[in-house]
């Protein structure tokens, strides 16, 4: 059967997002396939992808293995919290935003031991800080961190908070969802055992499942130790590496798309080239915000390339679901705001946007303002 | 930017397995787009498959509800024991096949008391055997069972046996992943309390995602009892209901294919339409394999119409994987065998397949056996 498709992305929204992202037409034709779970054409796709992985971490040869799990980004958190806890393991999560408080709650759930190391919403933890709450509990064998807090867009130093976790002989976990792909991780200086990621973030893939790149010797050791079969990482990498298949039904249409997802990576120029577009994205959007009048909620100093919080305007005609909607109307999704502190939204950068893209999110933005007769000052 | 998808499908692969299927292109065609997981085209599409799920189910009002649950159908399974078990609960687990089994695994991981009642895998549980499993144990709280056993294609009498539980005041689980869409289930008829199936099963979508039909009444009494985040079933409902979104990223694309899927469903004429035309294509793969000699596992009065198993020729020339190579360059892909008896291979008739794609799969086995010099004979 013939498989026309109407040329109707005009019509869709472009993602200023955290994910899911505007993927590349080439990424979404990808998925006009039915290929069984254990045929050899998609076994062979799901090798490549995992090497691939790999290579983008920089860490190909034996040391780290890459696993693909089924589901959302949150999915492949809890599958470390669940597969790699020992019996009498107890963590210390770092946080300072929704997605570290998300981890505890996590090992809540799972009646895992922890203690959280809480900095503010703006500030990035002081690896000095995480080092004296290990000195001070002998009991935390595992460490985990969120490289980039989408909460706000913060950018963490895992370098240096892994310093102190390797010199201290605690296991180190970084929630890399929104980074990884366009900021460059060095698994083995940063000292990392497990790192996360999803297939619909930097990569530019379509969401369905997350991927965990893990240290061979952290993972080996953690036999007997999983408190859930669907999450069982250790298991689900003995499963690819004696068939390359997954232990149960992939999504097959995300992951044929994340192949040409890492293909059109490379082809761009990886990681690097990636990281590029999206500071450029960021940089015109905030040069446009703050000439409007916008108030970032972060310094520039600790932003990072993903995702942008606005303060929301005091002023009383700018109502955010009228914003959003707004935006929305003209096929342009921003995202609500997650600060505890103060009300506020968010503007993403990744994705298969670029500056013209940008510039296209700022004229509605003025437009708004315009038609809502709302003039803001930057000053206040 | 226009898309245009060239017209490959001809060379892709009818798959005979128990998913993932073949699917429309129709349904394929609806992944070509990138929507928001928080944008109201989303949310709306989100609310009118957890509707039509119900409805498919007959269980319109307010008496159940549907939730999605990210990942493969597994997950869905593990959502219900992670979620619904309470602190002091015990299950009773009737296996006979490979799914059963991994319930028990399941709840072996997570730690909760279970007793397992085996039956041989060619034969249905009978109910009065499940009566006497659950009067000898009253600490036996919950009791789950697998409707059609795709370890053989085997339909168990979820109705008998649920009239036992409903009898003794146990909830009930029914994992109904290979037929829900096919086989018409009551589940008020049936005194199901929770009912899980996925995206590419009988309703062929593309996987991606699994759901749960719980009656409201029995979900709304496990707060405080998860025992995972991710897999949270009562959090999932209450987001549902609260604004419509999921609590962690949804697959987007998967969840517009399975809404054109539902679409499609109706338009077959609902449950039965598709159950008829399974069953056909069913009795034209088991006219054809007879014929030529192949042996079926199961005895007819209690083979489904999803998937048939049939035992590995003992001629020497055949071997199994010769067998699925010369079928699979043909672009027909069946399953492998997972009976712990015998050796045997399977073959679904399930997705969007019909009676002439059987009678193709039928003329390449035949062809398999002339250009091997096979010649089976249906007595031995």
């Amino acid at each position: 059967m013939a498989q026309h498709v109407d040329p109707s992305s005009n019509t869709d929204p472009l993602l200023f997002t955290p994910g899911p992202l505007t993927t590349s037409g080439s990424v979404k034709r990808a998925m006009q396939r039915d290929l069984g779970s254990r045929d050899q054409r998609f076994v062979e796709t799901v090798a490549r992808i995992r090497a691939r992985l790999l290579a983008l971490a920089g860490a190909e040869g034996d040391r780290f293995a890459s696993i693909l799990v089924q589901g959302a980004g949150t999915f492949g958190i809890e599958s470390v919290f669940a597969s790699c806890t020992p019996p009498d393991g107890k963590w210390l999560i770092v946080a300072n935003g929704a997605y570290g408080e998300r981890m505890v709650q996590m090992l809540d759930r799972l009646a895992v031991p922890c203690a959280v190391m809480r900095s503010p919403e703006d500030r990035p933890p002081e690896a000095a800080a995480v080092a004296s709450a290990l000195d001070a509990d002998s009991r935390i064998t595992h460490l985990a961190i969120v490289h980039c807090e989408t909460t706000t867009g913060i950018m963490n130093d895992i370098g240096a908070v892994g310093h102190v976790a390797r010199e201290r002989g605690r296991r180190y976990f970084v929630d890399a969802m929104s980074s990884f792909g366009a900021i460059e991780i060095d698994p083995d200086a940063c000292g990392i055992d497990y790192l996360v990621s999803s297939s619909n973030k930097c990569i530019e893939g379509v969401p369905g499942f997350s991927f965990v790149i893990a240290r061979r010797e952290a993972l080996s050791s953690t036999r007997g130790w999983a408190r859930s079969l669907s999450l069982d990482l250790l298991a689900s990498l003995e499963q690819f590496e004696k068939n390359g298949q997954f232990r149960f039904t992939p999504p097959t249409h995300a992951i044929l798309a994340f192949d040409q997802a890492l293909t059109e990576l490379v082809d761009e120029g990886g990681v690097a080239a990636r990281g590029a577009r999206y500071r450029q994205n960021r940089e015109v959007l905030h040069r446009g915000m703050t000439s409007m009048g916008f108030r970032a909620f972060l310094d520039e100093a600790v932003q990072g390339p993903i995702i942008s919080t606005y303060l929301l305007p005091e002023d009383g005609a700018f109502e955010f679901g009228d914003f959003y909607d707004y935006l929305s109307n003209r096929n342009l999704v921003i995202y609500p705001g997650k600060l505890t502190q103060a009300p506020s939204f968010r503007i993403g950068t990744i994705g298969r946007i670029a500056a013209d893209d940008i510039e296209r999110l700022l004229g509605a933005i003025a437009d708004f303002l315009a038609e809502r007769g709302i003039h803001l000052d930057a000053g206040t």
